[in-house]
């Protein structure tokens, strides 16, 4: 467990969230990170159920977690957080000029090219479930998606990591698809699956999901699910 | 002009696309980039009204553009490929980590928490427009652009960038801004719209936009609008 209170690293993540966001949220990615490279962090709780403290948006303009500090910077943003990490530690990103750029590309990738269009899907099956519009939406959104994880899959073919090894653009793609785990859309290509599966049985990963789950457990609010 | 078949960097670009995208398409970002630093480089056309070639996708796995490449490196993403010009040269983004990294923040947020949204309103005015669900969903997803406005709105105040001088991170936030050119939404920041502004009237600027458009007049098909 490399959660320590007086460690130079803090990241800020939340006490608890509802069921379907437990193990999603971003702060799992920074956590997930540290594991990798055994660097200890501190984890300042926030309440994800009101409102952000009005200070702490001058430390993430839009109220999300994580935020990020260490001796050197204060950041805000998983995936510039995860760029600092990967720039600090080569088992997370080469050192050659190429091999870094690959990996963050594939990063930029998850975050700009394949995550929006996750979002849309969550604000439809999670915030705006049974509205309306949904029903004639849905199908739309999900034919987009298929689309675009079929050139995902056909990009990783049969490699075990998007480039010749473990980055950070695998660490927030694995992250970034566990997003759709609601729904049997990555299942469909079955090499995507099978990359998730490898990523979320890394130790690192495992100690990271571990650290964010045990906070939810010990804030569960009284008569909600864990 | 720094279009030069010759150069050691080439980008993809698109040959003509309709008048809503004019002036938006992402290579759009690498140009101006360039033009900021003073490099050549020569542009690969691509159809944008027909499918990509079956062999671009191995160069870039969603057929989308700019592909970028140069002596050392082969990228995709425009994200990506503004961060490897930026660790290139400090006019784009600061030498020491902190000032790297708050610039790197920034335009991972244009990209992950401002653009996501501008994806689903064009998605509404212009790829699906008049359909039935529009009319319900628009007025949501308007509220919600005009919120996370407003904390970037207050999160840049009365300075000039976002950070103490301009990178890549205002560069990557004026380019997802300019998006939304067909609604009043950054108008009513008026601190944002200046901000756009003083982006736009930058030389670098003005002369990446006049390499995009004199490509599509170039290529105008018969028939149809500039």
């Amino acid at each position: 467990m490399s959660v320590d209170p007086s460690a130079t690293i803090e990241i800020s993540a939340f006490r608890w969230v509802p069921p379907f966001a437990a193990g999603l949220v971003r702060d799992l990615r920074i956590r997930w990170a540290l594991e990798e490279i055994g660097r200890d962090y501190s984890v300042r709780l926030l309440d994800a159920m009101n409102p952000r403290p009005e200070e702490y948006f001058a430390e993430q303009p839009f109220g999300q977690v994580p935020v990020y500090r260490d001796s050197e910077v204060q950041l805000f943003e998983s995936g510039a957080i995860l760029i600092h990490l990967g720039m600090g530690d080569e088992r997370l990103l080469p050192a050659d000029t190429s091999g870094r750029m690959r990996g963050i590309a594939w990063l930029i990738a998850a975050l700009n090219s394949v995550e929006p269009m996750f979002f849309e899907l969550i604000g439809i099956d999670i915030f705006n479930a049974g509205q309306d519009w949904t029903r004639e939406r849905r199908p739309q959104v999900v034919e987009s998606i298929r689309a675009r994880l079929k050139l995902l899959a056909d990009a990783l073919g049969d490699r075990e990591w998007l480039e010749e090894r473990f980055t950070i653009g695998d660490l927030m793609m694995v992250s970034v698809l566990r997003n759709l785990r609601h729904t049997d859309l990555v299942a469909e290509q079955p090499n995507l699956a099978a990359y998730v599966a490898r990523g979320e049985l890394r130790p690192a990963f495992q100690r990271a999901l571990a650290g964010q789950l045990s906070v939810f457990e010990e804030f569960q609010p009284e008569g909600e699910a864990a």
